[in-house]
């Protein structure tokens, strides 16, 4: 250590860059922090585009503001935070052995060179295109950067176009779907994959789905783009794989993000294998003197223990807070990785998710889970509370929690987040059936959806519940089996909702009562349900009870049912 | 073990009763299950009175009857759920050698003999009337029963009492404040304490009294009541301790409940010292025959280790649960206590706590703890977040959460959940700092609140940062020290809020250039802070880099401040 003070070189300016220089900045007064910023905007909050774009606030610079409004700019960086930011350059190379950075200034051309004693990358993420013919008409883009959020903005603004599509129905472009809907153009979202949303499992994606193609948007899965189709350099449409022609003056591609490496892959700093950089648990690549975060690395599933790809603005805002400071100070503090915790407002739904599906567990080698899914209101009748779905999945040996998600209107975000806490603190069923969570009605139910579902996969876990998901009945009813499928609900109830899957409806207050018109044969299966399943459980027990063998409750009921209903 | 069925005996049908009788029914389809119900009604959402007092919703029915409208009478429960429950039946007496229950039917006076193999006791608790003259005049009630959840909905609808007291600021105090504020009544809340909500450490307590006091609502606190006034046996006013007296022609009283022991003591079964039924973790008296459950036994706080009351309806199913379970099966499931996390709507605030208040954890003798107070918005400005102040109190040797209170008009049931999540997985400081929550803009803010707390917390823990309290501060303005209050917001922010101390106004971004206008003494204390104590922060951490030794943060900066401001 000498005497002089040291300079901490930041290369990326967005979230995770700006977090590091402010945090290494607090931890070393004396340190002279420096970022380089290839774009004009410093620090903006990315994941807010989608809102500004769908006219949920109009002040462009809210999105570049502190909470009082000053602008995060060059000046403000140097006047707050005694930070030297320089916007509207790009670092051009990385050189290792001479503790150096060159760059260039991006108005004036003019180039230079920089010495670091640290350095942190955080250089983000660039939008994937499809391989396809015509991808530079105009009237195609990404909403990644700033710029493409103003773009986007000015189409609302202007009101010209009519028919839009979205390239991809990942988080990014259902959220672009919103937006653009609201700006009053019709909508179609392409998604490659037989589901939106694969953060979720296929029957809730498509609850999401089936909402909303109650809005203005269209859905088309199982089908990808194979051109772009154009007149006089604009963009006129676009064609699909299956031949299907969309007519279409704009088009968002939103087809996920690859870690953009190539500052630090020049360099020689290792790349794992998901195409991210290589850190350890304190940010650090492999030069012991050059840290990344944010959009370019690859972290650890803390579930797993493997690698993998999170561009989250939460985490990078994380990571960039212990790079900071140890870049600052020596290593101290540690990142200890992601649950992929995630969660996106889709019009009036939320649809999130944290820890492993049951199709990645599944794909991840997990082999003993068990499932299940239950749909409530979030909160009382009388507090107007409203649907959510949920879908946990858990070890069936130890009981552990390895993931949730939740969609529907109600408050998703509260149930993802008591998940998300259940899974970092290691908790099991057996810990989360007595969860004391803060309960009066305006915030939810007496026995809060969480735990509800807790107690649900306890009763499966211990043999009492035999679950039956909506997915498992319709490849029963696709391969001409004859369960017998038992609705328990009321008559009105029936009348304004049903399945129209060759159901039977006996209430559950009369089946006691008529449990002659049920199958004799007591190996016959039945499957009961009602609109939650929670009377569907009350049914099974009473057949079981009455000597019936193959009882199984549709798990979620018809609040859960992803296919088309008779009603 | 005999062939005969065994017979389940319940006493009690609010909320912990019937949730025990349909557990055990489930456990044993065989047994046979009795509930004896003392009111008319049975399962009644009592939780939700003061919303149905307060018009939320008018159908009275919704109280009582499940999420798809069907009442939750002797019929419903004998047809969907195969048990036998008895209204307006009152039980006499408990006679353990002879395993019987004597009851008495309120209605034609008869009474009756019930043997069981199983009882649970869930008599509930009983409002406390304070010990003062007149509580026998017309006018006086609390809000404990569907009685007076009826009473006080006629007072609503008739709309002709103008003036009404609450006696007592708990939660039910709150709650039922709101809801004759909401009839149009003119309301004065008396408490005894110096604060509202006990559940709340002083000062945020003091942010709820400021937000109530901005309705049509008045309270006075540290002040009881000392008698009820009344003419021709009608309530014409109160009088308090102080000698006050205040006109009204409603008085609610809300000064807590204690548990309903009669019964069970003239039974022998043991009574804990806090009054309320002592059993062990399978809710098993002292009796192994005798269950109890609810608001009438004591139970375990899993923090502390001590026995608590908590009568709250959350936890009153949850033990219904475990002992329906254990009285069917033999003891099979355990419940681990509570933390007391509760959480009640004051208008347009919440205010939740769970864990241990400072207040509480000094009364139970924790003499290391750390406290911090962070307040923010709970989402972006741009998605229009609202604020949302929480204290959190640790233990500083472990860095364990020992509890956190959180109130304002932002989404305060989400971060009580993530706290009583964390509090149930033993998590510390040091875990909390990289949660991995549910992060996009409509739902929280990039670092979300709970974990910028934890942030907070941990800057103290490591020393970085000097906080002292609003409560300290004005300590030392009582006292006439004279520290250096610094304000560093903006102009136009110090325009239309300060708080009047004697402050300094120098922006954070002027800050360094304008050091030579603070005290030279670098001894001098100097206090900082902005409207939440960010920039406070970061204004401390320049004067530390600048020499001066005794810089401290106000926490939670001018959104916490509890007093009076200048402006």
């Amino acid at each position: 250590m000498s005497e002089k003070n040291q300079r901490i070189v930041v290369i990326g300016g967005s979230a995770a860059g700006p977090k590091a220089a402010a945090k290494a900045r607090r931890i070393d007064p004396h340190a002279e922090v420096v970022i380089f910023q290839k774009d004009a905007d410093l620090s903006m909050a990315s994941c807010g585009y989608p809102y500004y774009v769908g006219g949920y606030f109009d002040d462009r610079n809210m999105l570049l503001s502190t909470p009082t409004g000053v602008t995060r700019d060059p000046q403000f960086y140097l006047n707050a935070k005694d930070i030297d930011a320089r916007t509207l350059t790009e670092v051009m190379e990385i050189d290792r052995d001479a503790h150096r950075i060159t760059f260039r200034n991006l108005l004036t051309d003019e180039p230079g060179v920089v010495e670091y004693d640290k350095l942190v990358i955080a250089t983000g993420a660039v939008p994937r295109m499809p391989s396809v013919p015509g991808t530079d008409l105009e009237g195609i883009t990404t909403l990644q950067s700033m710029k493409d959020a103003d773009f986007l903005r000015t189409v609302r603004d202007e009101g010209l176009i009519k028919k839009a599509v979205v390239i991809g129905g990942g988080l990014i472009g259902i959220e672009t779907c919103e937006a653009l809907e609201l700006a009053g153009i019709e909508i179609t979202v392409i998604e490659l994959l037989p589901q939106l949303l694969t953060f979720l499992d296929w029957e809730l994606a498509k609850l999401v789905e089936n909402h909303v193609r109650t809005k203005r948007a269209n859905v088309i899965t199982g089908n990808g783009i194979a051109a772009f189709l154009g007149e006089d350099g604009k963009l006129t449409g676009v064609k699909l794989v299956n031949g299907t022609e969309l007519p279409c003056e704009l088009a968002v591609v939103a087809i996920g993000v690859v870690p953009n490496v190539t500052l630090a892959r020049e360099a020689g700093l290792k790349i794992g294998q998901t195409g991210g950089i290589e850190v350890n648990e304190y940010m650090q690549t492999s030069d012991p003197d050059i840290y990344a975060v944010g959009d370019c690395i690859e972290v650890t599933n803390r579930i797993t223990g493997k690698k993998v790809l999170a561009p989250y603005g939460d985490l990078a805002n994380l990571q960039g807070r212990v790079a900071g400071e140890n870049a600052a100070s020596d290593n101290v503090v540690t990142f200890p990785g992601t649950i992929q915790t995630g969660i996106c407002k889709v019009f009036d739904f939320s649809a999130g998710a944290t820890g492993l599906s049951e199709t990645n567990a599944k794909r991840l080698g997990y082999d003993d889970i068990i499932t299940v899914i239950n749909a409530s209101p979030d909160k009382p009748g009388f507090m107007e509370g409203l649907l959510v779905v949920t879908k946990m999945v858990a070890d069936r040996k130890t009981g552990r929690v390895l993931g949730a998600q939740c969609v529907g209107p109600g408050n998703v975000a509260k149930q993802i987040a008591q998940w998300a806490m259940a899974i970092q603190g290691g908790l099991t069923v057996e810990d989360l059936v007595n969860s004391d969570l803060p309960y009066a009605p305006p915030f939810s139910l007496a026995i809060d959806h969480f735990i509800a579902t807790a107690h649900i996969i306890q009763n499966k876990m211990k043999g009492r519940m035999k679950g039956i998901s909506s997915v498992e009945v319709m490849q029963k009813i696709d391969a001409h089996e004859s369960p017998y499928f038992l609705d328990v609900r009321g008559p009105d109830e029936f009348e304004e909702m049903r399945l129209g899957i060759g159901e039977t409806l006996i209430p559950l207050g009369a089946l006691r009562k008529r449990l002659n018109e049920l199958p004799q044969d007591k190996e016959h299966e039945i499957i009961c349900y009602c609109k939650i399943s929670l009377r569907g459980y009350e049914a099974a027990l009473v057949l079981e009870a009455n000597g019936w063998k193959n009882v199984k409750v549709m798990e979620g009921g018809i609040m859960a049912w992803p296919y088309p209903r008779e009603k």
